[in-house]
């Protein structure tokens, strides 16, 4: 029996509903049922429903169910971009969907920001070519985040056709988006979702759609079983092209269902309470500060401070007590912690991971 | 509480143990575990080790993880084929295939057997400029399937650096390949390995590999995240590059451990006399009979039977009886029924399909 809590970035700990809806999928053999069957329309009716009820998504926004959010930068990039994209990038994410475009032999630039630090969107001016702006929204391997206030300034910088795309990876639903000024969102289910890896999630509008068509009808290669058409004809009547990680998507119709039932504002409140009362931790700690400067671009969701301590060390005196963090990503491993403020962290263990961290360390 | 037993052709019934293995997921909390962690990496390992010795795959073959054998069919093209392909087709399936390398811009060719035939291999000639061979071992769609012995001739007919792709997504781990003599096999987990969709896995050799770099170092687009290079990278340290189906590849090391237990030969063994149990019923059936003429071209593992009973009618009067059976695929969703007989169906199942299709139909 491990009985951990996890506070790493994700993978984290799952919605605490969901060993309950994993024994009801298991009694009701959902591993077993046809991708082909109503049972599964329903299964997956369920789960867009929720989703567009939680996020208050409008009707022009189609959602579409991906292997990863690793996967929807590549599709974006065939299905959404004939020569150039645009990319702000602050962290190995970022910098990640950028690369994937030149990879994909497109013209990519970048407004790079140094690691950890957010933007100063007034600075920033997007080429008139750009066909695909890339937002960071909230950027996993640093805790940077971008106000929504900020990204809502992107539609009347970039070229009224250009789509703009928002890497929520981490943070939905926290951000209340305005649907409006944006064209795609996309994120994971193994972050804020509290649910077991595997299913990536893309929402976008019918911009997006057109410019797949459009780009198809030039010829272009937009892929195959996942081009945007392909994906879309089966999404209309509740199915996938493949057979897909059926599991994953009756658990997030059923965890989306427990969310609804708590409902988004109050989701909202308790993330910006528990994000505030850790924040205010790392601000008076002798061995822990918030990596991210600027508090308003501190990310709420996933949080990283620097440390003093070896990350290695923080985690080992930590697994003592059941608790675990994340490490710093990549070169940044010892020098800094990342810790997980989802909605699967309940108060009470926000408050004992808080606790445990100034008795031991300060 | 659904107490069906599902002989649908994947997904289908789960493998008795996954169950119990769900559960120890679940308090070990599999979910939760970093990707990039040392944990992951063990649980990755085990699945490798386990399929390894269930198929006795030669140590020039590399496992990857994808979302699905779909997937598959893409990175083949995208990272083998330069210009063009060739492929057997007889069945819905493995047209798809023949499709996703026109959709992806390659000239692709196909040898084609009616819906439902085996090929006589004897007459078919591989065009010399085919760089990949796309052979369907098992039809999941029509129940026809190729013998090993067939499969190993291809190699002489093909160019020598042509790469002989096997799909055996719906019968591995009953064929007894000769590695030696393919270049690449895939399947799928919800198949004859009895657990929740959401995974496919490639077999291929250092041949795919070379070519694949052969292809990027001269400028061929191989696809970002998920191009051979990328992959393997994360392979030889036991992980993946985006984050995976997590506890897919954990039930599957579960799985493997059990099948191995049990023994590769002991499960052939059993398949094939389940197999003869329900081809011998079908032949003396008033209402049924075996979709596949040739009996050496008849799928040990998806049993289609042509019907003079609506498929629907036949699983309406079974569900009263607590069994499921697939019913035809596309235009034969009436005419055809499909019956699974994987590993996971035991043979008193399989004799209590049997009987009862038996009592009710005659």
């Amino acid at each position: 029996m491990n009985n951990k809590i996890y506070f790493t970035p994700g993978p984290s700990e799952l919605y605490p509903t969901v060993p309950q809806h994993m024994q009801t999928a298991l009694q009701e053999k959902i591993g077993s049922i046809s991708h082909r069957s109503k049972q599964f329309q329903e299964v997956y009716a369920h789960a867009v429903a929720g989703l567009r009820q939680l996020l208050q998504l409008p009707a022009n926004y189609e959602v579409l169910f991906l292997a990863s959010a690793t996967e929807v930068w590549e599709r974006a990039i065939q299905n959404n971009v004939q020569q150039e994209s645009f990319h702000l990038t602050n962290g190995s994410f970022s910098e990640r969907f950028f690369e994937t475009a030149q990879e994909l032999g497109r013209k990519a630039q970048k407004y790079a920001a140094p690691f950890g630090e957010g933007f100063d969107v007034e600075k920033i001016s997007v080429p008139g070519t750009a066909e695909l702006v890339a937002l960071i929204q909230n950027e996993t391997s640093s805790g940077a985040s971008i106000p929504v206030e900020d990204i809502n300034r992107f539609r009347e910088k970039a070229a009224p056709e250009a789509l703009i795309y928002v890497d929520a990876v981490s943070s939905l639903p926290y951000p209340a988006f305005d649907f409006d000024k944006v064209d795609a969102v996309y994120f994971s289910v193994q972050k804020c979702f509290g649910l077991p890896a595997g299913l990536g999630v893309w929402l976008l509008n019918e911009r997006c759609i057109a410019k797949a068509e459009a780009l198809a009808a030039s010829g272009q290669v937009i892929g195959s079983y996942h081009s945007l058409p392909s994906l879309l004809s089966k999404a209309k009547v509740n199915q996938t092209v493949e057979t897909p990680n059926v599991l994953a998507i009756y658990l997030l119709g059923k965890v989306l269902e427990d969310m609804n039932s708590k409902g988004v504002a109050e989701i909202r409140k308790e993330t910006k309470a528990k994000a505030d009362h850790i924040y205010a931790y790392l601000e008076q700690s002798t061995a822990f500060a918030p990596a991210v400067k600027h508090p308003a671009h501190r990310s709420p969701t996933t949080i990283v401070a620097n440390t003093t301590v070896p990350a290695s060390e923080v985690n080992k005196q930590l697994a003592a007590f059941d608790m675990a963090i994340g490490s710093g990503y990549g070169k940044h491993k010892e020098t800094q912690i990342r810790i997980a403020n989802f909605p699967a962290h309940s108060p009470q263990q926000v408050e004992a991971l808080v606790a445990k961290l100034n008795e031991l360390f300060g």
